[in-house]
């Protein structure tokens, strides 16, 4: 069973598709780019809207829900936020279909039905939702609005990968507004905070929190702030970003406000968002040949029981059994499956749950009945385990703890020992080509020299530690003086 | 306060406009017939959903994610179905904007960036899905499917109205494949008694379950059962659809399985679907002059609670018994908000509140305290009374469910005082112009009776009653013969 997977070191990008394909993650689509989320990828992606949204809600925010397209004129608003996403806007110019006259049974658009004004199915919300808090807000007592929306977005990419870049995928995107310039940085540095929360306490992701240079920054934001996670093919990934708008989509759509000393002044703005992309920062970050690791705490299914029936009395008794630790686990709030599908053998079930990254499995034979005591498999480390049926639930509530944790020490091993100091272009290339990973290096703080290393090497600089420590030093490219160590990776 | 919704007697569509506008659950957008769900209304859809979303899963089905577009040769595979939207249809033609040449700043569709198969937003997502499951089923074993959508979906309505009928809504869509015909019609029906008491246990609006004349039948089913409820104007809605669609799927994306004698057959399918259209029955089913009354098990707030200060000493006494009460709801399960805003006075509050339909109000006051008691309003008699703090947050729970019994039981009074017999076209009318609501009337069963029907009056046959009363009787536009009455009436 493990054999249906294409090994890492063999093809990694091969074994990655297998991985969401075996893995029933998701399925490719007859539209090009768009994929189809099975339902053990979709529930795997509501418990992490579960915990997301809880963590939103705890810091104040509210969802709501705004519209899927965007008259061209308000898209084009906000000139750099335009010119970002124009090249990848699917655009409704129609809205009917008609019988094809010279084909029965065919549509074709009815070029009677040419929409007067095109709209933009939304890449980000910022335009729509802008030209909506125009009308909401007058004066500093209407601040801040904390609203987040839950969607489907669509980019036209040109290179589609399951999950990791798709033309529609699923997100959230939060839009605040607020009176100060002050707040709203606050507020994009909490949900910074909240995103690295919950990558590396759900997810079992270290992440690196950083700001990003001018090349990279989201288009109408003055920063962008994000979080960088580190895969095992040593290729980084940006997870999650937050974004200080400043005041310039309240200008583009005039939003302004009268503060506490009755003068007139523009809203200041923040928007973030963490997408489907982060079930393929998941897989690549766990899983290994022989299918995916889930961390427990948002496993689509924390725990499977598999019988090993012999003859007819045997089974009441393990089914009996059975039920008797499902309804423990589940009073304890972990999933819980008891598989005794009679059409599949034992060991397809093991391979297909390993597959599947399910975090623990009990197997229950009668022999192990017999000696009050069942046979239990974690996922992470694939270790076995012969344990007394008193205390089973209380003892796998343990081990999930316990994984979850031995996955983050894991992955942040993994990470620490792949953030690499290079001092010449020569260690920087040899890194790169190596071990691959972070590279911290010195960089002159020029957009060319950043354009000029992605040009030689593919690299480019995944953000700006915050705190960063300060070093006087010399660009790893061009020898000018450098006030700072940056973080270069190859990415996804 | 009261006096800025318009009263149902002057103009009902103004009265149902202002309190989705005032009541803060929508608000117009800039795309033609799309709204914007505030945050209020988006929690009422959220608390809709999750109830919904567990009723499906406690019947088996699990939800996944298929592509907001659909390709225009899938979509026009299953005809009727394609006819029955074709001219409501949103499409995609092109991929790029670019800069115009001549309109520095503007945006143009780039002609360059046409789409070699134009793509439709999807209307409902049959096609897409069917064309997926065929490459998922192969044999008996693979069956049934049981899969839920929540999704957003275009039908470019020319006549829009706010949740009632708009260009973009959210819902819910259902489809499952079955190997034999009984087992879909059984869960057709299986679904739409999900929804029927879902709707009345929840919404607290009784509905008539029924079958739909060929003349209202979703385009491509072989049968649509729905659930019709009445609003306070006399006019019917339907507030959900359950179709069985045969092999009309199957048979047009090819999906054949083999079944346990190993003969390849065509997959049975079912769909069904619940949407944002919801929220509109929900307001008009309950709400009064005053603003929106909202069902206690799925308003967006249960409690509110309003301190009357009177100097600062006050202040700290009703801060923490508020905290107090705040902290025993919310360990019962209810939702509840303390509104000390020093910005807005008790009396404005207590208007907004009950515009927005909160059940139950709790009113603090030194005078109160002094005395162990606070004031209690409940929203849907507007009754008032006294209470002592010692029981207090027990009591309000027995409330919320009195009140949520109350509302039921008020909508199915009005509803079974508006099912009128009528048995000549007289009455048929004068019922019809007069008091409204539902009438039993004999039909002659033909397509063509209840098409000139609806020229003549605007009313439709809502539905078939399910285990209708069979009774020979005479049609009551053509006095042809009939076997039984049907239900009339004019509906949204």
């Amino acid at each position: 069973m493990s054999s249906i997977l294409t090994p890492r070191s063999q093809d990694y990008a091969q074994w990655y598709n297998d991985l969401i394909l075996k893995g029933s993650l998701a399925d490719y689509s007859a539209v090009r780019g768009c994929m189809v989320i099975k339902p053990y990828g979709y529930r795997l992606w509501e418990n992490m809207r579960d915990v997301l949204d809880g963590m939103f809600r705890e810091t104040g925010h509210e969802n709501a829900y705004f519209p899927l397209f965007v008259p061209k004129s308000l898209f084009e608003a906000e000139e750099k936020n335009a010119e970002g996403f124009a090249k990848e806007c699917a655009v409704v110019t129609h809205y009917r279909l008609k019988t094809d006259p010279e084909n029965k049974g065919k549509l074709i658009v009815d070029p009677e039905a040419k929409l007067e004004e095109e709209l933009v199915v939304r890449p980000t919300s910022e335009a729509i939702i802008w030209n909506t808090y125009k009308n909401w807000i007058q004066s500093y007592r209407d601040l801040p609005i904390l609203i987040n929306q839950w969607a489907n977005v669509v980019r036209w990419e040109m290179r589609t990968r399951l999950f990791l870049r798709t033309a529609e995928f699923l997100w959230q995107e939060g839009h605040t507004a607020h009176a100060t310039k002050e707040e709203a940085i606050a507020e994009t540095k909490q949900m910074l905070d909240v995103y690295a929360k919950f990558a590396e306490e759900y997810m079992a992701m270290p992440v690196i929190r950083g700001v990003k240079t001018a090349n990279e920054r989201f288009a109408g934001a003055e920063d962008t702030y994000c979080i960088e996670a580190l895969m095992q093919d040593g290729k980084a990934l940006q997870a999650g970003t937050s974004h200080f708008l400043g005041q310039n989509f309240a200008k583009a759509f005039d939003v302004q406000f009268t503060d506490k000393e009755n003068k007139l002044d523009y809203v200041w703005a923040t928007s973030w968002g963490v997408s489907t992309r982060l079930i393929g920062a998941l897989v690549m970050a766990h899983s290994d040949d022989q299918g995916l690791v889930m961390p427990p705490r948002i496993a689509p299914l924390q725990v499977v029981i598999i019988p090993i029936y012999k003859g007819e009395e045997s089974r009441q008794r393990i089914d009996d059994k059975a039920a008797e630790i499902t309804r423990e686990l589940k009073a304890l709030g972990i999933s819980v499956k008891f598989d005794n599908d009679d059409h599949t053998r034992a060991g397809w079930k093991f391979a297909e749950y390993e597959l599947r990254g399910v975090p623990v499995r009990v197997t229950l034979g009668v022999r192990d009945l017999d000696q009050n005591q069942a046979e239990i498999a974690r996922r992470d480390t694939k270790e076995k385990s012969t344990r007394p049926l008193e205390g089973l639930s209380a003892g796998i509530a343990a081990l999930l703890d316990e994984i979850q944790d031995n996955m983050f020490r894991r992955a942040q091993a993994f990470r620490d020992a792949h953030i690499t100091k290079a001092d010449t272009w020569e260690e920087f290339q040899e890194i790169l080509d190596g071990k691959g990973g972070f590279i911290s290096a010195h960089w002159d703080g020029t957009p060319e020299t950043e354009d000029r290393i992605k040009e030689l090497t593919k690299a480019t600089i995944r953000c700006i530690p915050l705190e960063n420590e300060q070093e006087d030093g010399a660009c790893i490219l061009t020898g000018k003086p450098s006030v700072q160590r940056v973080l270069f990776a190859r990415a996804y």
